[in-house]
């Protein structure tokens, strides 16, 4: 093939050859292997005309290289762990180049808070950060800072696992004190899935009524859909052109995985969720600062967006957003994937029935125990792998009363049926409770939420 | 290096591996000459995992093809003939797949307007059409149309080529009695530029007075910033996904050249371009209808984002529209490239003086004349070439006076002193009276024309 290849390689472009595809084959073959051999030399894609950068160390950066043995892949698309215990966050940590949340974070929050850490920091369930002390650094200094979260509205149907970081988000802005923005991604979401602009639409103002449903404060809180803000902010889409400006194919190949047969829409989405990590992306809010510090909590897959944005920010001269990133809610079948908005049985969904959240629970949610109650009263479960008891973990307040179902789960004097008792117990009311608030929710008070305005803040 | 990299390939990526720059190198430059060998076998860009398709046989399709020996290189970015006499346009009608304007189309489009046709129409400066013809038929049964066209403002400074589409859109409105949108790309200036955001935004408005001093109406007439429009209008941005959820890089790549060096920006752009060439892009002014039909006039450069439009458009449910391409506006130097902006001495420029123009022409006009009075008096001199004849072609209305100087240059009785003197005389007036229409242009005049409104005109 090789020299076939080089024989050929003085022939115009104008000339018309005709090669066996015997020969093609070959050649390709041959590019394929060098081009694999490449990656791992250098660790960076092949790229023509340009030598690979100093850093020759191979490094697992992007979901390229995630997919290799033993290694969890997490991407904004995809999250599969290798072992049944879950995704192993700690090598995440590392391989994203990101900060644990330590005991002495956890106290520097708890002193400029003035207040207890919440239990999803407390339990590691908000386990990594990037640049959290800055932000309290900043306020400790009275200089404010906002939040940035956000959802993408594939489908009418949201589960616990997704009022996650709105729960949480609503406890920081509880403590802080500050604006809060929430982006809804329908644009991605009509990128990526066969829905049309519409249903996208629709999917975002009824998960906006869920989310409004966690109890934030119209005051404190604008909701936008990218479909709508967009076209409704000269400011954002500046800043979805700066960041557009500044981020190459090739990058968000490496971050992200594209490919040359996705579509344009795709390749530039990531400006689009990076912009609301600037202040001057709007203007009604911060009457025009630039330099409002944003803060970001997330679930850890979503960190890819984010690297990108504070990689490009210093050169567009604004302020890397902070993170505090978060586990992965799991499935009811077990650690080793995130709950599915498309497979019912995945997940408690927030507009299940009492009997449904029991039923679910009972059939479907992964038990740690052992196969016979004699086996567990011996040996006792494994809360590790349980996911009643990871369930518990998220939606248990009281901390006594969780260690102590550890306690008695390992010890075996707790059975399984009677540890998805508890988990029923909690999630029916709590449900209920999400229903009925859902419900005082009025499609003027969504619009409200949504409208572009100042909000109770002077910056 | 072709050992070395094989024997590595089976390397985890979880290695740490240290490989010595020479090594690389010489992996690399093996790596850049299969990449060339086998673009050149294929006629594709060398892609991981993909075989080349089917047809190997090596064509000339977009850019990438365009430099080669004897070729015209056309593209939004690049014009360079290989002829003195310019672009082969017949060639140009085959290679891009759109027709001629012919006696017959002339003739239909002189009796469905009842008037007689634009002299750019009867001299062939535009050439070139698609769909021509639907736009007539659907005319005569009293549906109507609307026109797109646009400047990319890279500058202050206009020269006379730039608005040799708007005084034949002007014409085409004033005979058609139709809605005109007139799209300022000062994202695509950013993205391509070394420009600030606010730069490209001030020449768009400093463009847009010399496009109103043109003479358009401003009922009839909406001209648009995309950095303003885009945050402005919800559904030019709807249309705008539409268009980038339909295309692919790969589709990108062939039609403009992009490379994967290239910024995500520019990658999605041409669905920017496209957006405007769909009706319901302007709600405001076509009360929401999704189907009236879209004709551009533009040069046959921009001619590749519409025939990515006019792909997309029916997957989309949306009209193709309808093109009428021009011909380039020649330097002084000489017909083989347009005029450019950036060099002064390449372009009579809207703000030039009487005496600039004077002295501009007389000393960079190329000429189609002889040496010396002696051979110009006994073998005439060559119109075809001749930039002062062809810029009178352009600005010089009366078909008779043309024809006179055409015989008179080309018997030798036309000396190129005397012809030059024509030309100044011509521009002089022309450009004077541009800037005076220009100086009544205010910048409420500007932003009346800007403001996103409906026209007058029922849909």
């Amino acid at each position: 093939g090789l020299s076939l290849c080089v024989s050929l390689r003085y022939l115009s472009s104008n000339m018309i050859v005709l090669v066996p595809q015997a020969e093609i084959d070959a050649a390709v073959q041959l590019l394929l292997k060098l081009k694999v051999d490449y990656k791992q030399m250098t660790g960076q894609d092949y790229k023509a005309g340009c030598p690979p950068s100093e850093n020759l160390i191979v490094s697992n950066n992007g979901p390229a290289a995630d997919d290799c043995d033993g290694e969890d892949l997490v991407d904004p698309w995809n999250v599969s762990a290798s072992s049944t215990k879950g995704v192993d966050y700690d090598k995440l940590i590392v391989r994203f180049g990101s900060s644990k949340i330590d005991k002495e974070l956890l106290e520097r929050i708890e002193k400029v808070s003035g207040q207890r850490a919440h239990h999803f920091l407390r339990r590691g369930i908000f386990f990594s950060h990037r640049d959290m002390h800055q932000i309290l650094d900043a306020y400790e200094k009275h200089k404010s800072f906002y939040l940035y979260t956000g959802r993408g509205p594939s489908s009418e149907a949201m589960h616990v696992g997704h009022l996650i970081p709105f729960i949480f988000t609503k406890w920081l802005q509880d403590v802080f004190d500050i604006p809060l923005v929430i982006q809804m991604t329908d644009d991605e979401k009509y990128l990526w899935k066969d829905l049309t602009l519409e249903e996208c639409h629709r999917f975002t103002v009824e998960n906006a009524k869920d989310i409004i449903a966690c109890g934030f404060d119209v005051n404190k809180t604008f909701i936008f859909s990218d479909l709508d803000y967009m076209g409704a902010s000269p400011q954002f889409y500046r800043n979805v052109v700066k960041v557009q400006k500044h981020v190459t194919f090739n990058q968000v190949k490496g971050i992200f995985g594209f490919t040359d047969s996705d579509c344009i829409g795709k390749i530039s989405f990531p400006a689009i969720q990076a912009a609301p990590s600037f202040s001057s992306s709007f203007p009604q809010i911060f009457g025009g600062k630039k330099d409002v510090p944003c803060l970001i909590p997330c679930a850890i897959d979503q960190d890819p967006y984010f690297r990108m944005t504070r990689d490009v920010a210093p050169r567009i001269g604004l302020l890397k957003p902070a993170l505090l990133h978060s586990t992965f809610f799991p499935a009811l079948q077990g650690a080793q994937t995130k709950m599915s908005a498309s497979d019912p049985n995945s997940s408690i969904f927030l507009t299940d029935t009492p009997k449904q959240i029991k039923n679910k629970v009972n059939k479907h949610a992964f038990s740690g125990g052992k196969d016979t109650v004699e086996e567990h009263r011996k040996y006792g479960g494994n809360t590790e792998v349980d996911v009643s008891f990871l369930y518990l973990t998220f939606f248990l307040e009281d901390d006594e009363k969780l260690e102590k179902i550890k306690e008695d789960y390992t010890s075996g004097a707790l059975l399984t049926g009677e540890l998805k008792k508890i988990l029923i117990e909690t999630l029916q009311p709590m449900i209920a409770q999400h229903q009925e608030r859902r419900k005082q929710v009025t499609d003027e008070m969504v619009q409200q939420f949504m409208t572009p305005r100042p909000l109770n803040f002077k910056f």
